[in-house]
């Protein structure tokens, strides 16, 4: 007989983890029984559920136990994870698991191990001497490390709704819609920022050159000034036109002033290049007295860590520039394991890199004035974050406010 | 032979009327000779050029002279309009003379007419005991009714480009991006209101609910008590939500405050709707209490007449809906005979149907956070309109504080 | 004690019923005691679940058991609805039971009465004589109606989500992004259509203009020819556009066939209305030999009802116009009664007027290039319309190449 | 006195040239007496324009000559161009003159040097040996070249609007409406790839993902393999997802002929990448008879050369992409000399990319059905390229359906 029993346990009735879980079996042809269900009574207690799920071959069985682990059914009888070595650098064992962005544990030599720098679409790799898990990407994996396969021994965790007092993160579903009233969202997340940071947390900016169009880098700048950013990620193109205005006053050749297109403005995002060529780094044209004032200006003054990552559509690039993808991507990773929260404005790219990146319980806010930018998101699986479709040449001044206000 | 001289005199080549022209000959198949050309040395100077068009048919010869006369060329040797009687109400004479939306003089009895209530796409009818000429809507055409046919004596006037100090109006183009500084046009917007209202001119809101979506109602609201607004154009869904709003502090059952849905919310249009017809007006809820703030509370405490036109997706409607299209159709056009300004603000149906109608030498400035709504303004012929593709929630604050900045 | 017991019963945990009821009871503030819970062992069995529901007032006891009546939750100990006289026309009074467009029944008199002509956000109306239920719009309400009120008595039914093989309605979400593949969904579509005909099903389209510009105007004719259009809900718009591309070949001045902008194109659609105010109306231009092919002549020639709703931005209107925007919608409620499919292409305005008269089981669609179409319709309660994001100038012949097919 | 005269010649009256002259003039305050003019009297005629530009300071002088000549005057008193050399590598003279995409000529020595591999924001570096002038980008300056700078002996010839037939390229304004009928301007360009072929002439492909994720992945496929296409510009993401659908049928998870999420599907994608990395390369993978379809299979297959360029949002990446973005875009620059027609499809990145590199005579078409991404590349100056808002996963049958039209 093909059947297994697995266990569900939490909010499992109003995190919709029940739910999730009957349609899963249901979906892929498999048959349930429930034979216990322990339901909490009380909005504060835990509901148990005991399911025996059953199918036609074993193939099938696995391929819904796969899929029930990965909304965090555990399955009863508990088995130690299954590890294979990757034959060749790179190349993985044919059954791999493909990790979620969720909290996730494996079961080593009788230890819940705490899989490290948890990721979606990576692999776990167990050191064996050290007992510890770590997650990483397909390029990184080495011939001969131990990967985890097929489905035995993973517990993931996804994150819970919490009962109670909600704050934006748990009031908003993923509504890209643009008839809502933004005050109030604003100040919830002006809030969430003020104590994410009373709390010595951190937060990442992810931002496109619209920023700078739409006459907003100021606002990022103070922002950066007064402590709120820890973390910069940008490409050529944000860094160049915050350059631009800082020296010129413009953005790709528009006044930042006025509006009005400049007189031979086209060449002023290549001079600024030039400037910053000429000084060797941005951190030097600052210290120069070259540079004095913009978003670069005070990631430098203030320390604060930035990755400017190229892409094909670079003019220059800047010398602060990494030109390689996939070396820029892995100083973000980096980066990102100590971040609490993540604002990602106007930049579909970078958003998206970003929001492959982060697990689950890392606060994220998407700012774009294009649904698309949004539901793109979504697609690609960062179902987490928070959307907000509005104009960021008019939403970054009332956080401003917000932030600021007494 | 067939051919006929034309004059083309102004500022034909920066406006590019000449241009123009010589595009319109050529893509009909005709032939032109410019015989005389007077360019205007400097800058303050007037050209004028005198062109021979010709052509292989008389048919296509009238098809490039009525071209050309859309466009502001005048026929040299100046025929008298011809006119024909409509057989039949709303029924016209087959070569019927279809206005543009700019100033427009028809030749009459030996004077140059000016066409009273100028609007695109309906037809001039000559009141010969008065020696008048008027606009009208096929609708409004009644049999006997004299009717402008065929080409001759008609000039029409688009607006020239002015030169030297450009206010936001000459200096925009249509352009739909929202990757532009949005501070400076804001700040540009509020001094050709405080402009407008200076010189005792008029201003004409057009709105659509998600203003009250949104959060902004009471922002209009203050616009409206501080006189900013002479006429407001809507539909049931922005009075009812304002009301919804004003009364219970929800639009949709969304609160304005919180930005959450709250109980039994879906009720409180309905409530809102129910609570006016109880009362008979809207006018009799401000006169009675019950209304006591919000947009049309503003309106009616401050004699701002307003058009509520109905639509086939109203809920009640409000009793002060006009529900017959055509007869709300006919209010906002008297109203817009006199506006110096036209605000349009996240309403597709309504800016569009105030495009169509008013002529244009008046400002027209259409915000919408969708970038498809401006295009179908443009493309339905309303290409005076200045575009601003932004979301109205963070919109009108700005606007607002430069409106009120003294 | 402010305590009640309620009853939900059904696929109430993959149907998210039971997720939903105690999400409802806790963010409203109370509390609940699952007493009892007979869970579904296998995929064909119902489950039920008796749960104490309590509050700290009965007035919040009444909101939650009122939002919990929407989802289909039974109070146990039943009670008979409620009623209260209108007080005036149109005027409610302050307790009515606002409506969902769920499938309801109200216990009067010991019996369970099926709401007729079920619609959201109405009122439902008891005849005592005849013991029937009926929804009414405010609109209709008469003085001495006895209107339901209060939430006692009132039991609604949401559909639930079906087990085994799924259609198109039951598989897809309301998803909104244009990077799914729809060769697939087409077919599905098409299979629906052709289902729903071979049962004598009745299905409507609820286009806009655009079927006319974007050159689709003969594969919707033709769908009209073929007997898979039973009703079609347009505005003047379409008809004078398809009217104009029948007899000119053009639509809004733009050639069908070139795309290019035609000589004088602009009297176009002024012409063709024209023509019909001449012969009197469409059915006569027909009939008189005039009108001879296109979307307008196929109703006519097939007998397939349609409705012409005014709205403000109409030139002329065409003769058939309804230009009493609540007499149109009238007759789109009657019509909607009798409908199995609702297929809305390219119209935000008709789209969101039929979607809020449609009960929740009639299978919509709703197809339209602009994302923001879509997300109005959810964001207005139509949450069960199917959304597709694309091109109507390229689905429809994709649509129509699957529906002739043999 | 600061006074210059410059000549215009060509067809500069309906190119609009003229006008545009006139108005540089005028906009930065300049003064100007057009003493010759003569006109092309018939359509097959030159026009020529002589005139005396003045300003206020040498300065302002400079700079109206400098954006004139960017429009295609030539200065009637002409110098050779100036040279200064660069100061170190990457580094220009800070009066550089920065490029426009359109032919450019340089009088160096007497000679007017064409400046080869022209491109917009680029630098103009001449070979005094060779007498050649080439363009380069900032960052292949090098310490000691030879750059252009000022704006004397420069000629710009930008694309003049041809009389009499004209084709999509000439017809269409860039504009991006979705409601104009695309079936002529799909068949428009059907025509201009068949004869770009037939003259042995060379088209790219720059494509995003959505190509496989809307199921469009076989025509591509056989576009490639009926010799459509000469050079594929893509991602990571492009080739990852349509090897994930050869080998699995699925992208991105999602089923490409039922559009259901598959089991596991998550997974696909990553096993895509493992299997290439087993294999070494694409080229491997169909040489071992591993990848047997699909658009990169095609490539192989059929000599197309491809550029895979890496992005940070990347999985993997495929050993066959270059993960270095400079890197990447020198070969798309390479490649791009030879080609003579570029269909972007629903990749605003490389679209950006290829739209930067390309000459203003290079014809281009940007299919996507996002608004934005045409105005953002309109915004970033490819104004040349056609825009076409419309659905691929619609667009690109009836494409394929006109291709192979015999």
């Amino acid at each position: 007989m093909n059947q297994r029993e697995i266990t569900l346990s939490g909010h499992i009735i109003d995190s919709l983890i029940l739910p999730k879980a009957l349609d899963i079996i249901m979906d892929q042809g498999g048959e349930f029984k429930i034979y216990e269900f322990d339901v909490g009574i009380r909005k504060s207690d835990i509901s148990t559920a005991r399911i025996i799920v059953s199918a036609d071959s074993p193939k099938l069985l696995n391929n819904i136990l796969d899929e029930l682990s990965e909304i965090g059914a555990s399955i009863s009888e508990i088995k130690e994870v299954k590890l294979l070595k990757s034959p060749k650098d790179k190349v993985l064992p044919t059954d791999f698991y493909s990790t979620t962005n969720h909290t996730t544990h494996v079961l080593y030599d009788m230890d819940w191990l705490l899989v490290e720098n948890i990721e979606m679409d990576c692999m776990i790799i167990i050191d064996k001497e050290n007992k510890k898990a770590t997650c990483k990407t397909i390029s990184k994996v080495k011939k001969g490390d131990l990967i985890v396969v097929g489905r035995e021994g993973i517990k993931v965790t996804p994150p819970q709704r919490p009962r109670g007092k909600k704050g934006v993160f748990e009031f908003m579903n993923s509504d890209v819609s643009s008839e809502k009233p933004l005050k109030s969202t604003i100040k919830s997340i002006a809030n969430e920022i003020k104590e994410i940071k009373e709390n010595d947390g951190k937060i990442a900016i992810v931002g496109g050159p619209a920023i700078v169009h739409t006459g907003s880098a100021y606002l990022l700048s103070d922002m950066i000034k007064f402590g709120f950013v820890d973390y910069l990620f940008a490409g050529n193109a944000l860094a160049t036109h915050d350059i631009e205005n800082a020296l010129y006053g413009t953005s790709l050749g528009v006044c930042i002033n006025t509006g009005n297109v400049v007189n031979k403005g086209h060449r002023n995002h290549i001079m600024a290049i030039n400037e910053i060529n000429r000084q060797g780094s941005i951190k030097n044209a600052v210290e120069n007295g070259v540079l004095k004032k913009g978003i670069m200006y005070e990631c430098i003054k203030n320390n604060v860590s930035f990755v400017l990552a190229g892409s094909i559509r670079d003019d220059g690039p800047l010398p602060d520039v990494i030109t390689d993808s996939i070396q820029a991507q892995e100083i973000i990773r980096e980066y990102s394991h100590d971040v609490d929260m993540v604002i990602m404005i106007a930049t579909m790219l970078h958003s998206i890199a970003t929001g492959n990146i982060i697990p689950s319980n890392v606060k994220s806010i998407c700012v774009d004035i294009n649904p698309s930018a949004v539901t793109k998101l979504a697609d690609r699986g960062s179902a987490q974050v928070i959307s907000i479709v509005t104009d960021i040449g008019t939403f970054l001044p009332l956080l401003y406010q917000e932030l600021t206000k007494k």
